[in-house]
């Protein structure tokens, strides 16, 4: 195999660049949201480094960013990608880590003169982060993105995408011509920051991601009787916020019975209407992220908090009502690639363990049509979406040169 | 005894008068803040009613609106009232309805040419529902309105009391002369809307209040770890929104163990940070209201209750912090006074009970320097604070008659 390995300063060097665009002083963190005008200025930045690095770019309708280096063959090309759109408040590694990563890998190999069978191409996906909902690059790229999503698809201020697209000169339609079909793509890679504790925790430098969980999003309410706190009895009462505290304690129990280790239930929001110190809650809206790496326990998982609802409404008089916000399948990584990842880890002598993702990735979408696995470097103290994100520099040059070997491997 | 009688359709009249100004065709809520336009219309409406009944006018340093029947002696006074402002988006009997029957009382004592040994004096206090803070016009009356609140006070937009004042000509410094000596006043008595379901429920006319609960207002925060719904496993987690729901299950033991029947407690508000569906809560700051008629039962609960929250913070990881909002002593009605309406109800016939009072009305603060008792009237299904709001006419004349009679007894 190769004894090629990439060069920590030059990651480092990109990596430091890219979290310059977008940098807020104020609260030390990065703002590169999709579609705006510092997405616009990193998508160029990218391209021109790709330039630099004498690859072939490439941009498709979804204003993905491509870097191409050709192989010999005309066969299914090998991919590797991330995203360089960012959450408000971003720290440096979230995505832009996986892109640079490949980057370097591919300035890697095409100095070293090797001669590829496969082309192996760099992608970098538009609005991974959500934006106007997350993963719009990927689906583009899959085929899975609708017209109903690109033409009802709005940001929280209400801005809609068609008209961030149209405002930088792309045409939105287009993004329904950005499709690659199952027989063009051999594989994708995707190295990420993990978002969690566990190699951090375990001193690991690197995890190989078997499945990624899937996930369903509820937004829920409870109804019940606003009433004044000092002269409504404890047993006149009916509390929609004692509702969702009992809802909330069940919430262990249901993972115990219905989920396995790698379920999570989060209640992360909760709104009290009227909210008022001295009113007894006559209404709750909260949100119920559930996730777990089994179609068939999300499933159980669903019908467990449906019957948990619905029996506290019963038990305290109140109402209920169950949105489904969002819903995100669980994916399976290929064996081949994870059997490959895993032995290149042994060979280059890595702290490594295998690992499910918690969270969701471009790799999701791919992962629906074609091969695909990914490589977690850790996260110090499993934090992501904020300034305080870090990972050493030796684990990222461990990860890269994991996906460095593995790309040999696949594309040699 | 008397066998005066008030008139309903006169009362009905201003009530429904004073239910015009500040309201709004939107929500059919009345809007009459304490020291806003419509507040001081009201107030205006009022001192001219109060002329019209042939009654001497007055007026004090916190705007209190008096209305004066003189009687022979020049002893300590009898006094009526309740309070004319308004929360927001309110109905049109809260405190309204106190001062309405007052002077309904008083133009019936009028007009009957009686000669009363002492002088009755119906009082509307200024600002008891809180914009300022509350009970500012009973606090000045009894002499507990402190410099520093005066000083301090702001709406919640930010106004201060004392510009508030200005606006319409009041000197607010004045409101600290309007403080009346215990040796002045014989005894208050206040007729006010329940405000709770009891009355309704049980189908009575009147309650009797033998005491005002006392209360304390806490703000509440736990601290702990904001990390990723996904990637974070349930047992590496410090939920902020956990611990307190692992509180209000604490709630109804701590109730059982340190309360009695009169206790009650309520989280009315909750506010989880940072909020999103897919973060683990990283923090929550919460309300809790609690209130018992017993001064060593809100201390009993108190300490309980901070027994709860600490063993939470230490069980799940969490910081917590406790602050107090607001205390508000309970007060004992008089037992002459309780005992007059007592035997005034039995002599009239009227379906009654005796009761306590669960929310702070402006009694609390004259009961602290002066004999105080309250009649009660039920609220339709407890509601009040609402434009649903709403006594039957019937229950209001025979509270409305149970007052005159008690004002005859104490002032003949």
């Amino acid at each position: 195999m190769s004894d090629l390995s990439v060069d920590i300063e030059r990651i480092k060097k990109d990596i430091l660049d890219l979290a310059k665009i977008g940098y807020e002083e104020r609260d030390r963190g990065i703002y590169r949201q999709a579609f705006s005008d510092r997405d616009m200025e990193a998508k160029h930045w990218l391209l021109h480094r790709i330039e630099e690095c004498d690859l072939t770019t490439g941009t498709d309708g979804a204003a993905n960013i491509s870097g191409i280096l050709e192989g010999k063959e005309d066969s299914p090309r090998v991919f590797v990608g991330s995203h360089i759109d960012t959450v408000p408040c971003a720290g440096m590694f979230d995505g832009t880590l996986g892109v640079v990563v490949g980057l370097e890998c591919l300035r890697v190999l095409r100095a070293s003169g090797l001669s590829l069978e496969k082309t192996i191409e760099l992608i970098a996906f538009s609005d991974e982060e959500g934006r106007f909902g997350g993963t719009f690059g990927s689906e583009a790229f899959t085929g899975l993105l609708t017209l109903e999503k690109l033409r009802s698809a709005s940001d929280l201020s209400g801005i809609p995408l068609q008209e961030a697209m149209l405002e930088h000169g792309l045409d939105p339609m287009k993004a329904l011509d950005a499709r690659r079909l199952p027989d063009e793509i051999d594989s994708y890679l995707e190295l990420h920051i993990e978002q969690g504790p566990v190699l951090d925790e375990q001193h690991l430098q690197v995890g190989i991601v078997e499945s990624i969980t899937g996930l369903q999003s509820w937004s829920l309410r409870f109804d019940g009787e606003a009433n004044h706190a000092g002269t409504t009895p404890m047993d006149y009462r009916k509390d929609a916020f004692m509702g969702l505290a009992d809802f909330a304690h069940e919430v262990p129990r249901i993972l115990e019975e219905n989920g396995g280790e790698n379920s999570r239930a989060t209640i992360g929001n909760a709104e009290i209407l009227p909210g008022a110190p001295n009113s007894v809650p006559g209404a709750v809206e909260f949100s119920l992220d559930f996730r777990d790496p089994s179609t068939e326990t999300l499933e159980q998982l669903s019908h467990a908090f449906q019957k948990a609802i619905a029996a506290i409404s019963r038990r305290r008089g109140l109402k209920f009502e169950i949105h489904l916000q969002g819903e995100i399948l669980p994916v399976e990584s290929d064996e081949r690639l994870t059997g490959i990842l895993k032995e290149e880890a042994e060979r280059l002598n890595l702290r490594h363990m295998t690992m499910l993702s918690g969270a969701a990735h471009d790799a999701q979408l791919v992962g629906r049509i074609a091969p695909m696995a990914m490589i977690f470097v850790p996260s110090r103290k499993g934090l992501s979406h904020s300034p305080d994100e870090w990972t050493p520099w030796e684990d990222i040059e461990a990860g890269a040169n994991l996906m460095l070997a593995a790309l040999c491997k696949l594309a040699g």
